[in-house]
């Protein structure tokens, strides 16, 4: 028995910093922790379990003698690296999209399907997108008592699900609309000579709501609409559930949050289903909209559960719930949730 | 042959405002047009159709020789005061609450059930919410071709649905949130801490989304939700309809938008839903994703139609579609669709 070592892939990124701050504050399972990143960042030291740590450049040789490799890095990086720290014996989180439908990957969700995480013939195991992550632990609880059918889900995303470069171009466009005084919005088009740089956003988000995420895919789709679609089945263990996701950016910088009907196979009761909530791991209920109690992102964000409020029998449907659902998709969304997973695989250590 | 006189009633509010303008540029179908406000506002001048015109106190007389009279007034207002308009002789075309579910009151959108209008026992006819109508011209369209049988809808709405108040609230707050600097919004509560004043929102809309609007109902719904399901049922003449809809306040400052879900009684077609969506009047169909193109809330505002994208057929049902909407709650969601309303009823006299 002993401690594991740890490799965190890409801790000097938007995700790497929420991870070394999770690392240092979680119940620490670690031997050695080493922080790798891209050259250009080797040398750099970042702290972490309160001490100074150098970064190393990645490179084959950082990954021998190490045990679990967090990767947070673009999709092809972690494409081609991942392989190259598996082959040296490390098991990998990653947290990219570059395997998450591999078949020989198990796509993990701890509170909902830990036990997948032995079964990793690649001796790698992905991380959820931040989406579906926001949902997927209240979703996997109902499921459990209720057996999931349909899932309809309409998101409310921060702009930092677009990275570093999503948080600045809000917080500039804010400050431009501040400036242009209080008619700004309400002619048609006027944001686009307003709000300055668009970033990553294919339209102003600031005073505005985008509904496009991604990339285009067949048919009209968006690649992160297909992602929640597809992730939600392979998560819960439901090939055939029916799915439909409309993704929308809303001017709010951390937290995404879900409006989400969900349809099962047997009668469903609100009073019960706050009640399996409640005692749900990782799922914080606030739920009293007469006391004016219920999620927000600016509630949620920061914080690791999933919060969920608006809990409510569909009017014509015995068989659905609606509700409204937030999650920090920097830290369950991204670096908690590969944090626990990791976790997982170093209990076989001990 | 003659040209029916009108009055509108609650000229000097924000939907009456909005009212003198469409009145300004419309088709004229109208004789004398009398302006009415509480008893503050008389004597005021308000420029309509080019002339200055005196608004009058709200007092039984001012509906003698009034043929049609628009309401734009709170529902306790309309309540007591569109029964004595109607007593006197005019067709009253009320855009508040008190009547939409009365039996005897027909809610009417002129482009999905104009023929309604004919059907007015109480001398009363109803406008709808501004959520639902910035759906119903679209859900409509796709009703007659396939049949609906179920709307699942999350909105997306803006701060002046909650009238002048909700527009001042938003600016303030933006402000606030912009002088607070490239942290704010980042940690759990912040914001209720920058912002200031809520207005008449339960929490910060700045930077956040707030799951709530209007009040406390049965089972959890707030009145909004409700209103969505009952009056889409009263406009379509589908009462067994099943509708679950989850109303989100967002920071745009006018125009509501609205991710629909709908299914249908026969199998859909993305590309023909798109074709019939077109030749829809008070419907613009903008949905090329890969050019960039979608409707957004800044895009729509100050606008007539019903702005439509993200077309597309459920990817694991045949029988629904998916679509994103965004139309104006100031225009088409209140004094556009009462002018629409009134000149059916003023064609009556031609």
């Amino acid at each position: 028995m002993r401690k594991p070592t740890l490799a965190v892939v890409g801790a000097t990124g938007a995700v790497g910093t929420v991870m070394l701050d999770i690392l240092s504050t979680r119940h620490d399972v670690w031997g050695e922790i080493r922080l790798v990143a891209s050259a250009r960042s080797a040398g750099k030291k970042l702290a972490v379990r309160g001490e100074e740590v150098e970064v190393l450049a990645l490179a084959p040789e950082v990954f021998d003698g190490v045990d679990v490799a967090m990767f947070d890095v673009p999709d092809e990086i972690s494409a081609e690296w991942a392989p190259v720290a598996a082959a040296r014996g490390a098991v990998v989180v990653d947290n990219s999209g570059a395997f998450r439908m591999d078949e020989d990957v198990p796509l993990v969700v701890p509170e909902v399907n830990a036990h997948d995480v032995a079964n990793r013939p690649r001796g790698i195991i992905a991380n959820p997108n931040c989406t579906t992550l926001s949902m997927i632990v209240a979703v996997g609880a109902l499921h459990r008592r209720y057996g999931l059918r349909e899932l309809v889900v309409a998101s409310y995303q921060a702009a930092s699900g677009a990275g570093q470069a999503g948080i600045d171009t809000l917080y500039a466009q804010t400050q431009k609309v501040a400036a242009a005084g209080e008619t700004v919005g309400q002619r048609s088009g006027d944001l686009r000579k307003s709000v300055g740089d668009l970033g990553p956003f294919p339209a102003p988000l600031a005073m505005n709501v985008v509904p496009w995420a991604g990339s285009l895919k067949d048919d009209g789709w968006s690649s992160e609409e297909l992602k929640v679609r597809n992730e939600s089945r392979k998560i819960l263990g439901l090939p055939e559930l029916r799915v439909s996701a409309t993704c929308v950016r809303v001017p709010v910088v951390t937290t995404h949050s879900l409006a989400v009907h969900a349809a099962f196979g047997s009668e469903v009761d609100a009073a019960e289903a706050r009640e399996l909530l409640r005692e749900a791991p990782g799922v914080l209920v606030i739920d009293d909209p007469a006391a004016g109690e219920f999620p927000t992102p600016n509630d949620a964000v920061g914080t690791d559960p999933t919060w969920v409020g608006r809990i409510r029998r569909s009017v014509d449907d015995a068989y659905a719930l609606d509700l409204f659902v937030c999650g920090d998709n920097l830290r369950k969304g991204a670096a908690l949730n590969t944090a626990q997973i990791a976790e997982v695989v170093a209990a076989e250590f001990s």
